[in-house]
This record gives structure tokens, sequence and C-alpha cells, in this order.
């Protein structure tokens, strides 16, 4: 339960890799890389997308693509992805700005976004860029609601600001609320999905946009070398993925609430079980460290993100049996 | 009043500037700029100290000097110049992830600091700089006192930062406790000094650090154009304020009080004139622009500086009478 | 024979990718990446290794690793893929000056680098990378001899320079050669492997350097979004063209010069059949995009490179029937 | 006679400065350096011009206004200052892919630029911007005919890239030839004038352009530190400059022929003084660092520019009869 990260490839899954017709990518001579394109496409209400090796090239070249050289600032939550697990490539590679926001839940509404804008002179930051993550990440698997998210698109619009969407687990959020992808990134310039963590795919994922944004998109994929060959083999695990692997996300969402009721009727651990709304289950104990090396040595991990919080995700290889198990491990440690 | 950016070269100053000895600075042929830097390296503390057209650039090359290109972050006030000011260089230029923090009167604390530092993995950005302002600009001109320095030294040293002193209006913090610059200064890598603004000269500034940090800063110098020739023309205005201007600052440390204490009396105004230690009186109003407005047509310039804000800045273009009729301005214009 | 980029995985390496245990690789708990790497880094004669989407990237991280933000620059062949197919980015990302050689054959000499070395003043661009192609692409797959590699360490030793090579097609200069690729890589800080192309893997390939590199390089690997999670699927397959694709590459190097022998003797084909010395055929026309698409409607895909150059690439795609058919089809539009 | 940067201010332009009226260069509020915008502009037939420390900074700042960030590469001559002088900021601080030109006298054609240019794929550098240096500087001082930058301006634009023109000396050029300045920037996007070298101001450069490129390279300057203060003080030393400093280059011109026809005298000097067009004198000799040693214990400085040639400069600090002093000291080094 360390992270969904550490999925694997299902025999179906793998068997669908292995015989998939493939082709050169770059020459879009692919076909399920130019299908599995397609699909995102729609399914995020975009004109176009690419296939990259993984959602942090998304995410770094959707910052390239919106931030311009001279001096422009990203706003976003302080605990998100850019911010806290790219090895600083926001600032590195596009040479962004970055303005934090600390708003609760890892989410910010219009009006935060409004406070965080520059006086548009010679000397401040060019505000350019929103960039949200659904669902959160180290907030706890929060899901933007839609009308918060129309909010922050509104307020963006009002100031000729770009918008983003981090979804590496947008499908998380879109089986939990029930609302369908589209809606969620309507207004934004660009999006992307993953196909590992919940998904079960073992690497990829899709960033998706206009047509001309994608086609601005490929020259980074050339530059960074996320410009592959075959990629179908790939791609081919990422279209089973979205087949099989979306619906019984709920599952997840289930266990990890199980998890959550669990946790929190043992001494020694805070968590409101209420807040649980995806596949993420953050709570907080008096020493995260120990806790997690206890749990170890009876075959559960989890990770500590805090000086008090431990995360643990639910995913496509945890069943409700191991739900209990941990729920018993971390019982254990706590009384030991 | 409206910034001591303002103030102009007096006939003295314009006289040394014009009788001044000049070579080629980039061969170090220049007596001016030679005597210039070797003056602000030992007032600093410092080994050795190069020459610049402004504060900017020396903040901006000093983030280039500390920031390596691997994902490095800059810890930071929210209100620093580097942040505000600087069109966003320390990102576009730079390269510098940045981190704001919000801590009351534009310093923060050792401990600060440590709540700041990121976890040394792979993922996260490399904390590597901390960057202080002193004095404080938009926070209202506050001295960073010497033992908080002190501790933010000791925790960049335990963790390996680097340390940079913003010296826009060092003198005035020093004029202003008494404490020697190079005091001020100790265990920071770099630290620079402006000529311009309440010294009077009419432009330069000089960066000082080790040796070869500077000889290094040099590079950067010639890559962005701050190579210079016959710069001893001004380097001698420098020398003048450096001889001439630094004692007179406690005129203006206490012009800025006389003002704070004339604004405080008045209906409509909230300021503590106890909070004034330097040149910069920051004071809050209802409505900042019309103020500024009302006042700019009794010959009288402050700037708006947020929603509720307006910041005057004592310097020796201002004078007691002007202090007075400064006040009585701010007044009329609030009671019509 | 448009590339060797075209090859497809066949069905014995589909089926060790597909029964391959894998974990999460950025965990270092995937069998496959770790067993892949330290093949490749004995192999290479290196200390250490990591895997990465493609050869781009290895390309993008290492000058990124060498390449310091004080203005330096690397000399390398005009022809070489860093300058003519990565979208600029040595310089837009790393930062890089670029001198551009124009020796013959795509290779250059210990004096030719003296030759490009920059004067060590504040002024200049700081020689710092020299980066060779072995085997050359552009200028037909020319096998560096192994003295002359040697003459070009030592000169860059002598003066400092770091050393990278690109080794997209680097097994085909061993099999042709016969000499080892660790000798081939001696002196040099980084070296890398390409799986896709000649060796037949759908995507992935393998940096390698001392270990300190490497580690640093696993930076740029997470902020460029080349870190992956279950790679071992592909990995397994560049794992399998080690082990069955590598000698076979010897085919390829026959079928290139049965090729040239047939084009050779063709009216209006200029080639010299002796200069080939793998599996790339570079040769001239009058019109090579109307031979291009000429031979397309015979169903042979080859590559106008030049003004007067076509170029064609063999590889496990390709066998002796085809060989006789592309000359045919060269044959029958010359003649039309 | 080291080089033209070593001109030192007189007195009358001294005076000048020390009786301009100043203001904040950053409000607009400075009238020298308005004026000196207003008549630099309308010199080069621009729009807008903005003032800054050095035109290395009008180089470098040109370079970032033209040069996008996904990969845009500069056409220029090998032997230009942004190659070869500028600590490498094209790359560096612009991300500049740089392809030299090696075509004779540091001048090319509009043949030579379609020659360079990249095959627009997703692949290639995207061929932005073409750079001349007018006069040539290493090539010694040759003016670019007109029709040879029309040619130059024509190829440019049928293809949609952008031309800057590097005027360190374009006066000079302007001066002999004939043609007004304006006449040779016709078609550029950016072009500068710089007020020390012959035209014998301390410091400053004017870059001109577009008014929207200048509004651009604000941002830059402010970015950068290249804002100043009360920078009339130096910018009067300009506007004197052009007023009295212009028309009296042809003197140097005519020392620079006096000079080149005695040094083409000597045993051992190898020189076309027929190729002396301006104030720069090459010539070749057996040892170039034993002549200069030998010449400066005479008080004659030039200075080594290559394995066999020397570079002399004339301008206002050199009069006729320290060049029959240079050409003596000259002899008798060969001689001894």
């Amino acid at each position: 339960m360390y992270s969904d990260t550490q999925t694997r490839p299902s025999s179906a899954m793998r068997k669908a890799m292995a015989e998939a017709e493939v082709g050169d990518e770059q020459r879009f001579e692919d076909p399920q890389v130019t299908l599995l394109c397609e699909r995102v496409a729609e399914l995020l209400g975009m004109e176009a997308a690419v296939f990259l090796p993984s959602g942090t090239m998304c995410n770094e070249i959707a910052f390239r693509l919106h931030i311009r050289p001279g001096g422009d600032e990203a706003i976003l939550h302080r605990t998100s992805h850019p911010i806290i697990a790219e090895a600083g490539g926001p600032a590195a590679f596009a040479g962004a700005m970055m303005q934090p926001l600390d708003t609760p839940r890892g989410m910010f509404t219009g009006e935060d976004v409004r406070g965080a804008l520059r006086y548009p002179d010679r000397y401040s930051p060019r505000s350019r860029l929103v960039s949200v993550e659904q669902s959160t990440n180290m907030a706890g698997g929060r899901v933007w609601p839609l009308s918060q998210l129309r909010g922050v698109v509104d307020v963006a619009h009002e100031h000729g600001l770009r918008l983003h969407m981090d979804g590496a687990r947008l499908m998380n959020a879109v089986v939990a609320s029930g609302v369908p992808a589209a809606e969620m990134t309507r207004g934004f310039d660009t999006a992307w999905l993953d196909f590992t963590k919940g998904l079960g795919a073992p690497l990829g994922a899709v960033l998706a946009g206009s047509a001309s944004l994608i086609d601005e998109a490929w020259r980074y994929k050339q530059m960074l070398g996320g410009a592959l060959r075959q990629a179908g083999i790939v791609a081919a695990g990422a279209l089973y993925a979205l087949d099989h692997n979306v619906d019984r996300l709920a599952e997840d969402h289930a266990h990890a609430r199980v998890l959550a009721e669990g946790l929190a009727s043992l001494d020694g651990v805070t968590l409101d079980p209420g807040e649980i709304e995806t596949n993420i289950v953050i709570f907080e104990v008096d020493d995260p460290d120990a806790l997690c090396a206890g749990i170890e040595r009876h075959g559960v991990r989890m990770g500590a993100v805090g000086p008090r919080s431990v995360r643990a995700v639910t995913h496509l290889d945890v069943d409700a049996e191991g739900i209990q198990h941990a729920i018993e491990a971390v019982r254990q440690v706590l009384e030991s």
C-alpha cells in the first residue's frame, strides 16, 4: 500500500501487449499509440493528444508550453507534484517562477487565484499559469468539486491565464464523483491521464490539448527524448487499462474507506474517515517512521509523508483481506 | 518621497565624478573601480568584490552563482525583491525554484528555514540558498537583529546551504542599529551594497564574496553585459557617497519617525510609529490609490503598495520642511 | 530501409517481455532494469548505468551533466545527432554553446579538437565537452578507428574536457571492427547503447558513466519524466536483444555491402562500396526526392538526406531478397 | 592601440555629463536618456530604443527577444562577438543553438544564409535569427556593402527569420562608406549603437527596434539589472559623442590607413593596406606574442588575436605622431 505506483501489469494486460501490432510512433505509424491518443483526447474533451513515457513528462512539457521565457509565474498548491516531486524541473527546465498556495486540502478557489495575481508591470513576474491536481495527492485524494474548478477557470480566463490539469489520478476523481472527465477539464488548456498507478499499466501517460499545443508538445517530446519507436507495445497496456481497469477503481475507493474506518478506530491514530473520497488515506500518528518500519515487518508498506503523517494507497493489487491485514498490523505496532 | 531611488547626485558628487581619473575596468585599469571594490570588500568583511550597474544585477548574478542547474531551490521572504521586482529573473535566468516564506515583518528565523528544508531525495528540489534583505523593503525598513541573522546562518550552514544578503539598504540598517556591516554579513557567501537610493549616487552597486565566487561573478558580468569600460566616472560617485552620505542616513531615519508620528495622529491612518526603524514608512488607509493621487496634486509623491497600504521613503532630497508638508497634504486629502 | 528505427520486436522478444518479472524501477525493484543496467555498465567498462526511454534522452541528460551554466561549449561534428536531430535541446535544455566541426566522414582527430579549443579567459565560451558518434550516422555508418578515439581522448584530457559517446549504433561498430565496446569507450565520461534500431527492441536505451555521474543523471531522469514504473517490461526486450541480436548485425553489414555494390553498378548513382563499413549506405543521385518517391511505389523506402544524397539502412527486417528488390527498384526508377 | 575600448572621456564630455539634468530613467523621467533614445531610434530608422549599460547587453537581450525556447538557432559568423566574446551567453542565457558560418572577411551573403537553413521538421533546430556585425571586428573592420546586407535581409524575410545588427562600430561603417545608418539597418528587427569605443563615452549603448520589441526588451533590462536610475549622467556623454565624435571617426580611418601602409612596408609583416576600410588593422607576423611584448616596452600596445595575427585599433586617443611611433616600434622589434 506504499503507493499505487506499485501496481503490476496483469496477465491479460501482458497478453494484449504481446500481441499488439506496432509501428514507429514518430512517423505516426503505430496503431496502438494513434488509437490511445484519439481515445484520451475524446475522453478529456480536447482536440489532440500525445503519448509520453510518464506523467512527470506531461507536467514538464505542459509547463514549458505555457511558461514563456520572460519571467512567467505559475500558481499552484504548495503540495502539488511539480513543486515537491519533479526535481525542481518547472524552474530548472521551464524557467517558471513558482507561487505556491497554502489553502486547505490541496485545493483553492477562483478568489485564491485572484489574490495571487501579480500587478502587470515590468518588475513583477507575469502571472501565467494555474495548475491543479485532480484528485489531490498529498492532501489525501480529494476531488475538486466541479463548481470550484469552474470558479478557478473563470478567474484564470478573466486575466488571460493558461490552465493545466495534472491528471495522475483523474479517473479516480471521475469514478468517485460520477462527473465525466471532459466536464472536469472544460476550460483547461492541457490535461493528462496516467496509465500506471490505479490503472495498472507498466508505464505511459497521455497529454491532451489543442491541436497547436500538442503539435508544439511534439517538439519537446523530441527534445527531451520522450519520442519512442514501437511504443505500441506499452500503449496497448494503456488501452487495456482504459477498457478494463477504470470502473474497478470504485473497489479501491471502497477499500480505502474500510481501511480508514479501521484505522480511525485504533488508539493513537487521528483520522476522519468521512474525508476519504478516493484511494488515498492519510492519517496521523506520533511517530510515522517507527510505524512504517514496524508494519513493514508484517509485510505491509506505507509511507511517512510528514512529521506526523502516514499515507496508504489502495490499488488493484490490494484486496479486502489485505486491508484487514494492514489494519491489524498497524494496531499491533501501535500497541507494542 | 515616492522612493529613495529618486535621489539625484549633488554638485559635489558630480564634481568628484567629473574629475575622476579613469581607465578600462575590464582590464582592472580603472583606479576608481579598483578602490571602490576594495573598500566595499573590506566594509562587508569579504575577500573580493565586483562593481555592477545595479543592485538587481547583484541579486541575479548571486542567484546564478549559488543555484546549480539540477533543480535547486531558494528560501526567501514572499515580499523580497527577487520574488516581486526582478521580472522573474531568479527562475527565468538562474533556474531557481522559489520557496517564499510568509513570516511577519519580512524576516524569518533559523527555525523557519529548518521548516522549509526539502527532504534530500531525487524527487524534491534541492534546498540550496537562503536570501535575506537587510533592511527589509516591503515590510517597512525593518532591521534584522544580529542574533536572528546568526540563527539563520547557523541552520543554513548545518544543512550546507549558501547565504546571500540583499543590501539595497544595508547602510540604513548599519546606521540605525550601530552594528558594523561586516558583523551583519558574517557567515554569508555573498552580499552587496547599492550606491543609489539613500547614498545618492546616480547608479552602481558592488557585490562582494570569496575570491573564487567573485571571479566566477566576473563571467556573468561579462555574459550579461554588466562589464563596462571607463566605469570610474560612476564609481567616483559611489566613493563620494561612502565618504559623505552614510552618516547622514540618520537624518533620513529621524525624518521618517517624525513623518510616522505625524501620520499616526491623523484620522483614517493606521500606523504604529514605534515600528519605524529606518527610512521607510508604510501605513494603512482605506483607499491608497485615491490618497496617492490626491497628495500628488500637493506635490507629494508616495506609492500604493497594497490594497490598503501606502509607502513613503525619506532620503537626502527630503528635508524637515518637506516632511511637514507631506503630513499636511495627507491630512487635507483624507479630510476632503 | 528507410531507417533501422523501423525494426519491430520479434515474437521471441515479445514472449520474453510478456513473461518478465517486473517492479518499480524508481525504487530499484525491477529485476530486468537492474540486470540490464549492470550488463551495459560492464559492456561499456563503466561503473554504473541508468535505463532511459530513448537515446535522445541519453544525449540530453549527458549534455546537462557535463555542460555547466556559465557558458560552456561542446565540440562535435556538424552532422551529429545533438546538432541536427534533437530539436535544439543541447542549447535549449542544457545551455550549451555548440562548436560544430566540418571534418570529413563525420569524424575528427585530437588535433581538430585542439584547434577548436577556446582561449581560457572571461570572454570566451569555456571549452568543456567533446561528443563523438560511434558509428557515425549522417556520414554513412563509419567506424572511428580506436587510435583516432584515443587521440581525441588524449587532447581532451590534456585540457580538462569531458568526453561523451553517442552509441546509437555502437554495437554495429563493435561487430564491424571486432574491437570490444569497452575499448572504444575508454577515457570517455559517458556513453550509451540504444536497443531500438539494429538491436530490434521497441524502445529504451542505457546511459553509463561513473557512479557519481549516474547518480546525478537520475535527478534529470526524474526531472524530465524519464523515470518509469514497471519498466522491466521493455528492459526485458533490451536484454533479449543483447543476447540474440548483436552478432547478427554482421548480416546487416553484409547486406549493406551487397546493396552498395549493386547500387554502385547503376548509371546515375555515385557511391564507393569500399566506404561501407556497417549498415548505412549513403549514395548520390541527381534528384533524391524523385528517387525516393519512385521506389516507394515499388514498396521500398529510403530517405533523402541532402540535396543529392539518399540514405538506406539495413536491419533485421531486411533480408537478402529485399536487398535485390531494392537495387532493382532504384534501377527501374533511374532508368524511367 | 590595443583597442578602441580604451578611449577616455574628454574634458568637454565630462563637463556635459557633470551639468546634465537627470531623473529616474526607470520612470522615464531622465531627460538625457529620453533624448538619447529618441535620437538613436531616428538614426537607425527604428520606432523605439532603450538605453543599456553596454553593447554586450544589447546583444544578449536581442538574442533573448528573438530566440524562442523551443530550440531556435542563430546563424552568424564564426568570428562574431556573440560567439567569441560574450562568455557563451547566447546559449547560457537565451538558449540559442549557434550555427557559425566560415565565410571570408567576417561577412556572408544571402545564399550563405540559405545554405544554413534547417529543414523545418520536429527534429531540427528552428532557423530563427541572422546576426551581422557592422563593421566586422575580428575580420578587420570590414564594411558590409549595402547590397550584401539587402541580400541577407531578403533571404531572411523569405524564410521568416529575424535579423539583428551588432553596431559596436556601426558609425565607423557609416563614416567610411557614406551610407546612412538607417539604410544599413533597413529590414533588421533590432540594431544597436555603442558609445564607448570610437565615440569616446565612458559607457553605454542603445538598442533600437519596433515599439513592441523594445517594450519587451525593458523586461529583460529589468531582469538582468540593466535598469539604472539617474542614467542621464552617462547618457549625456553619449549625446555629446553623437554631436562631436562621429565625423572625426574619419581621422581614425585615415590613421589606420597610414599605419597599414607603414606596417606593410616592413619586413616580416604581411598586410594588404587596400583592405583597411575603417579603424582596425589586422596584420600577420611570425610571433605575435613576442611582437606585442616587444612594442609594449616602447609604450605601444597591440593585441595578439591569432596564431599569426596582431590587431591594432585607431581611436580618438591616437594621433598622427602616435601612428609613426607605433610603426617605428614594430620595425625595431621585428629587426631586433
